[in-house]
């Protein structure tokens, strides 16, 4: 497979999964580092999220219990907990992942993660 | 709700989910704290696990997730890749979720989430 | 022990511990999530905070502590600090828990703890 | 003040503090960098362990809720569970705090710290 | 040597490769606690930057990368990728170590050091 | 740029940097997830590595702190303190980079490194 083909296929699933949100994080990216962006939409994109043996919907769950687990990753939070409603995932269902959460990586991280929730709840209410 | 049903729907999915290494797990949390024990099957089981908005399967993707993320949780995450074998997935997709973690958490993190993996697949090949 | 008599328990000590800015939290996650509401009210403080074995006090530079060392936790930190001065601890005594967590998670850690000190020392100050 | 007075202060907290696992932690240490061993002398123990703000018992209690919050430490935490015990407190105040950490690190890093716990006991028991 | 001596030491370190921001670090945090302060410019930089072993410019590129992967630590992040550019690395070598920082601590702790890395371009531009 | 292309330039580096032990490791991996393999040496040596703008030695340097400071990787740490050796950094200069972890990651994850540092060096006396 090519590289281009990586991208393509990469860019298609960034594009589907993180909408206008994802973009716009993209273009920072390659304002600073275009190698950088290019490495976001091949590696992550184009060869993991692209893999047949997990949908993307299970893959969106994994990433953003990950990324509550992790802590320090509210802006990357946000754009996923945006991806769950993109592949059809529920407001409600969202809030499931948040309280599963308070028991792995503590009450804090899920306090930190719901106010994550609230602002990607708002932002759609506001059609941002 | 009282207490004991609490604790009996608890334990009733602790069993479900996490067989006889959860069991194993909670007699050796039992003989040092009998409360920490008693508060596992409570709050984890009988409060969170057993809520109706998330299904078993997709609770234990985002555990199995979580635990990845956080790194050092090898124990816990032995037997939460073993619940992912009895709530139905393959071993296949839970290798895809280890490589998908390697995106968020790093392959190092993916890397020794895959040993562990390979630990949960001999003890099953072994009848453990 | 009936699940109204642990929420009852449990919301009395988060008003003694946590004060107005934990009543504040509290409204802000009930608003998103009644239930998460709800266990952190049961689990945390009806449950464990309430737990005879180690006194409120002890309990609050605990979690100071731990809050510190996650490093991810600035909301948590700043109720929790603020907890720490209404259950008796002096600011002194703060200020030296940020410096002896500069020696277990680094200095990076305590230095941001430091920040959010000076934060609660200034809310007191101003009668917040 | 010299560094070899901070160096004595400290060593002799250590003792204290540590007992004989500490000395044979520092020993091992030494071995590989004898530099390292006297800035842990000096800095976490001649400096800080050292300050009047906060008792050695209650520098303990933080400590430990660290260690258990940063979940990666558990050499550490063996050493410093037991000094909790050198320092007056008892198992059951410290079979509390790891409850009380499964709030804030999630219930592995609790689970993990009750098995050090166990360690810790059964040492003390053997007399080792 | 006396303590004067380490302290003098430490000043001279943290002026060179902090500069004006790591003086205003200083400010804030001597404010809130001198003794914390003068650790600070005592043991990381006195005892530890001053080491002859490591060459300073490696110093800052073992601390950047810490920072990165440590995750919670945007602060002392900004003051670093300064001291990098102080230290005479290139912005093309900061981003180097940002790309690098994706393979072993995640992508998405990668995405937040370049924002912090685009936020020191900018005030280097600004001549603050 | 073909996939072959970066597959062996990948291998190439992956031979040069982590030696026996990196190919040992790349085994287990490939036996449990040949993919997994595939993509370590794609996209972290073969892409990342590889780059021009930051060369081997420093890239290690960047490795090994990260690898300190994220505290879960022993397994990892040990084949690039390895990685450290090999690329001509000396045994004084890798319990540097273990020191200066002690100020930004905390005592412990040093303590826990400088063991580690402990085995390269004796696997390396044993001619492992």
């Amino acid at each position: 497979m090519s590289e281009s083909e990586r991208f393509d296929r990469g860019w298609e699933l960034l594009e589907k999964i993180d909408g206008r949100p994802g973009e716009r994080v993209m273009e920072g990216v390659g304002s600073l580092s275009p190698d950088l962006a290019r490495y976001i939409i091949e590696f992550p994109y184009g060869d993991v999220w692209s893999r047949p043996g997990l949908d993307l919907k299970h893959r969106e769950l994994a990433t953003v219990s990950a990324l509550i687990a992790l802590g320090h990753c509210e802006p990357e939070l946000k754009v996923h907990m945006g991806g769950m409603l993109r592949l059809g995932w529920t407001r409600e269902e969202i809030i499931e992942v948040v309280i599963h959460m308070a028991v792995y990586a503590g009450f804090p991280a899920a306090l930190n993660a719901l106010t994550v929730a609230g602002e990607v709840f708002s932002d759609e209410d506001a059609g941002r």
